[in-house]
């Protein structure tokens, strides 16, 4: 399973996302899910994948290389494409590719394409965007009002998200909010884990403001669990008991 | 969509549930899910149920009314049947006659018999208990180790309970743990909603202790959102921001 936070704010892009792949619970392997493609000054690029990993692998090889987007004669990839909105198109693109290459023999092993990505970026020219990109290649964009998406396992981390999320939170604060959200995953789905990838691109910087490997043991990690699993309590110690029926608050 | 979460503690028995009740969007409903059985003094059990509403209103009345367990000659109802395991097993029974009558038919129109029941209470000169019943009528049993249960829409609702749940914890906090719980899921899916069915039992006691039903606009349900959504926020601004790297805590 992964569970992969993507937020495009005011200030800027943040995106987190765990690295623990398993088929079944015996065979559990750390591969990272983000991928960032970076000229600095030009382009920063930041693609999560959620999925069966031969595909997301696929699908990452391929626009890394370069595909055929419509009918120009170039093959255009990750480091050449003209804008974020082509950028998603080039993701579905070779999702598409692959399921049609792939799709029916996976299908035939009782296995599904059914992949799905987070983009972030800016290229130079335009403005920064995040895409949700789902598993037919078609993609939605963030908003103001809505400007974090999650792919994977979203639920556990997801209220805490909906309650704190603000297009106005500055970067720091939003990696903290992914942190804390991630680890309520953490806590309650043994398949997504540690180490954990965390990046943050201010806006019309076009370079990587911060890229982290967050592992297990990391202090900080640690110190969110400890203090916001106190906090949980506290906060719930502090709610007073239902009154009796009829009896006001 | 549903959501019932029940829990067995050293003091007795909570279960809270939702009763909204949805045919895609445009056909939402309010159908209790949360069905009692009592006889003051001798028993009290109570069954919460997701899935199919024609499926979980056969299996409630068929309880109710009364089937053959065993060998015996006498059908069994939650009013006659002799102990919590055997309860378990009268629902087990009744939702496999279900699928036995129903569930091919079913299936030819896209539909899944599907269906989980939260069964908690206490028969006298038994104890208490608290069943998981699966779609396939098989259960199992709530422990001191793990003293809750969930049904349902059960991931947004479940760190807090990971967090807070003790086997020790009093039946007035067991409720607004409940109810915390609820309250994330209602926010983050509209599939569930209130009016809420709450029900306490004491250890021993035999008797309901507390049957209440919280409606949209109650105001203790309407405190627990605002303070818990309060603390939240007051709790994530606490917590530093992650410190650069190599720089301690």
């Amino acid at each position: 399973m992964t569970y992969c936070v993507g937020m495009a704010l005011k200030d800027g892009l943040v995106m987190v996302s765990d690295s623990r792949t398993n088929a079944g619970v015996d065979q559990i392997s750390v591969f990272r899910k983000l991928t960032t493609w970076e000229v600095p000054g030009e382009r920063v690029i930041s693609l999560c994948t959620a999925g069966n990993l031969a595909v997301t692998q696929a699908v990452v090889d391929m626009v890394s290389k370069g595909i055929i987007l419509d009918d120009e004669d170039e093959p255009v990839s990750m480091m050449t494409v003209g804008g974020m909105r082509d950028a998603a198109r080039l993701v579905g693109k070779a999702l598409r590719q692959i399921e049609k290459q792939d799709g029916e023999v996976l299908r035939q092993q009782g296995v599904e394409v059914n992949s799905v990505f987070l983009l972030g970026g800016q290229v130079k020219g335009g403005r920064m965007s995040l895409f949700h990109i789902y598993a037919a290649g078609n993609f939605i964009e963030s908003t103001e009002q809505t400007p974090f998406f999650q792919i994977g396992e979203t639920k556990y981390g997801k209220p805490i998200l909906d309650r704190v999320v603000d297009y106005d939170l500055g970067l720091d604060d939003a990696v903290k909010l992914a942190l804390i959200s991630m680890d309520s995953t953490l806590r309650s789905n043994i398949s997504v884990g540690p180490p954990l990838d965390v990046l943050t691109v201010r806006r019309d910087a076009l370079t990587v403001e911060m890229r982290r490997v967050i592992e297990e043991d990391d202090l900080y990690l640690k110190d969110i669990q400890k203090r916001w699993g106190r906090a949980l309590r506290s906060a719930f110690k502090r709610i007073p008991p239902m009154p009796p029926e009829g009896e006001a608050l």
